[in-house]
């Protein structure tokens, strides 16, 4: 049998970073590349005891069909406490349980775009929100980072541009892969250009509450008056990323359009995993959890940085972070950065060409990312070391 | 803001069969309208013990992100498990947990059809996997169902007209609605024309296991020489819907794509879920299980088809069943089907209108569906009596 697949597919292939992202788990490697958050931030018991608890009182509601929307109770729950500590959420909007985050991605861009339609995007970014776009035929157009988020000027370029632009993706809290924050002036021209263009905003924020320093900056989504904002959050980073729990607050038209497609992929999200998070949410010390995981990671990631600073200058350079679990590295200018990671790989340790996050990954990149939350102290030390030498090796010649 | 949508999810609407299923969780309803298994058939105490064990041994491996294809044990006991059982699955063959069945439909018409291809169904059919084609903006065709499955010559008919046929879509066992169960014959037949033709085959077997009389007819996909069968089966109906556990078996070059698509969707399906799946068919007695659920499914089945020959004769028909959660019931010619239903729920008895299965829901249709799990056996009697009253009334004048 000759297979032949969809136009939006027969050109998806899995991305050169499966490749490396392979070492990630296999035993001797330093799994830099990884981007799983800490285990030690998983609260294992509270899940624990709130699902033996469900198994015992309601076993039923755990095991039953439900509705597409997802659990009553966490729906409601979610939308009063984002309103609460966030201001999201308008009398428009409404609240979608997904599986995952990247669920929101993937039906964001099948309700929204045609084949040929054009998803504006930050570069680097994501690429499993990348990939979910291509999934479905669109031309991503980049915007370049700055230091404080996309390039303005560049993203209203784009907007002139891009006749078919249907919205703009943006990370705006630590970036995946670069670690950067947007400026709250960004985020207020970003809404204002979107309003002004006539296409939405899809705001995927899985790290904002894995801020350990710094001061929070409003959401995009709390500027949303006029129904621009397609709002994504996610348990994964915040409780436990197996579970495969996340939302979407979206204006209620683009809801309604996201709930029917829902529904065709898998009629709704494990309802034991919905349940335990909502019971997290309501019967544990949640602020407390999230408090004590932002301490976890803040002395992680500083720990990650001080032994770049120790072994990485003058060679490599970095942008500090306040939150995320990434750290994005540059080379100096004419260091071949693929041949640079694939020598780490074979002194075992596994990172991520930056390449692999651009629109086109055939453009030419110094970066490469670095996740710190994966490896254990032991082998983030090591993994320094031996990353220093070759920096010393590679660039110091 | 005036909000567009992508065309292939622009006519996306939930169903009217939507209407009336609201009517199945409200209170004072008699729910033949659902189609939900028997909540006596979930193995609770399995489930619990199973789950509080995992949580105790190695909690992170069902909390962190897990790969795509699926939790390896138990795609490589599944594997067996159908090999030995149902001869299902060959050299070229690959299996991939989804997050429930239904996501294998979806992401099959995302993998081979472009908008305007056709997909060829039984008419009617599940409206589930209905919609999930008609997601992706392709065109459905429909080949009438006789009492052992689909019309052969009908079927090759559409073969020959529809240039644009990538696939064949059937639920050879206790079809969903009609109850029909293809012979051994007509299974040896679709296969040789899809082989004629060039196009796959999606078995969708949801239902095989609940079979409670009569013999095991051989899967399509036992007889799969040529790598044409997407073979899709789930845990909703044997185990628990609320898990969301389903897997493809397929060639490939065609599960590597759904890899690729499943990964851009929700990274992989919960893994606690997955987890305790495998644990229920490798610790338990799964075969002793499932053996249970058939004699209280049959149980059930023969007491709903009993009190339909005493009440719904002579004026409605149905063809009785030997498995799968659905009777097809039959009005006289000349009755007004949907007038009946509304009737039927003014009555507070629900059950589905026939057109909502159909290819085009504006066809003319003398058919409703029962749903005999999900009602209590008193809430069976009192709505087969209801039922009775409103049959006689409206075709015994």
């Amino acid at each position: 049998m000759e297979y032949t697949f969809a136009n939006r597919v027969a050109g998806l292939k899995p991305s050169a970073i499966r490749e490396i992202l392979k070492f990630t788990s296999q035993p001797g490697y330093i799994p830099f590349s990884a981007g799983n958050p800490a285990p030690d931030a998983f609260p294992v018991d509270d899940i624990a005891r709130l699902s033996a608890k469900l198994f015992e009182t309601h076993p039923i509601d755990a095991l039953q069909y439900s509705i597409t929307e997802g659990y009553g109770p966490l729906r409601t729950h979610l939308m009063s406490y984002m309103k609460e500590k966030h201001n999201v959420g308008r009398d428009f909007d409404d609240i979608l349980i997904t599986t995952g985050a990247n669920q929101v991605m993937e039906l964001t861009a099948k309700v929204l775009c045609n084949e040929g339609d054009t998803v504006i995007c930050e570069n680097p970014s994501f690429i499993g929100s990348l990939n979910a776009f291509r999934s479905y035929g669109v031309k991503l157009r980049g915007v370049e980072m700055e230091a404080d988020g996309m390039d303005m000027n560049a993203l209203e370029q784009a907007l002139q541009e891009e006749k078919r632009a249907r919205f703009i993706y943006t990370i705006p809290n630590f970036q995946n892969p670069t670690g950067v924050t947007m400026s709250y002036e960004k985020r207020r021209q970003l809404y204002a250009l979107a309003k002004k263009y006539g296409v939405l905003i899809l705001e995927d924020n899985p790290y904002g509450d894995t801020r350990f320093a710094g001061e929070d900056v409003p959401c995009i989504k709390s500027l949303d008056e006029d129904g621009l904002v397609i709002y994504c959050g996610s348990f994964s980073k915040v409780m436990a990323p197996g579970m495969r729990v996340g939302y979407a607050i979206a204006p209620g038209p683009v809801f309604s359009k996201l709930v029917v497609c829902k529904q065709v992929v898998d009629v709704h999200t494990n309802i034991w995993s919905q349940i335990v998070a909502h019971g997290f949410m309501t019967e544990c010390d949640y602020d407390g959890h999230l408090k004590k995981n932002q301490a976890l990671y803040g002395k992680k990631a500083r720990y990650t940085m001080d032994l770049m600073d120790k072994h990485l200058a003058p060679y490599i350079s970095y942008q500090p972070i306040e939150g995320g679990l990434f750290l994005w590295c540059r080379l100096p200018d004419g260091v071949d950065m693929n041949a640079f990671c694939k020598e780490a790989v074979n002194r075992k340790v596994a990172t991520v060409p930056g390449s692999a996050f651009l629109m086109d990954e055939n453009e030419p990149c110094q970066c490469f990312r670095i996740n710190y939350s994966t490896p254990t102290d032991q082998q983030i030390a090591q993994g320094m070391e031996i990353l220093g030498r070759l920096a010393a090796e590679t660039c110091g010649r």
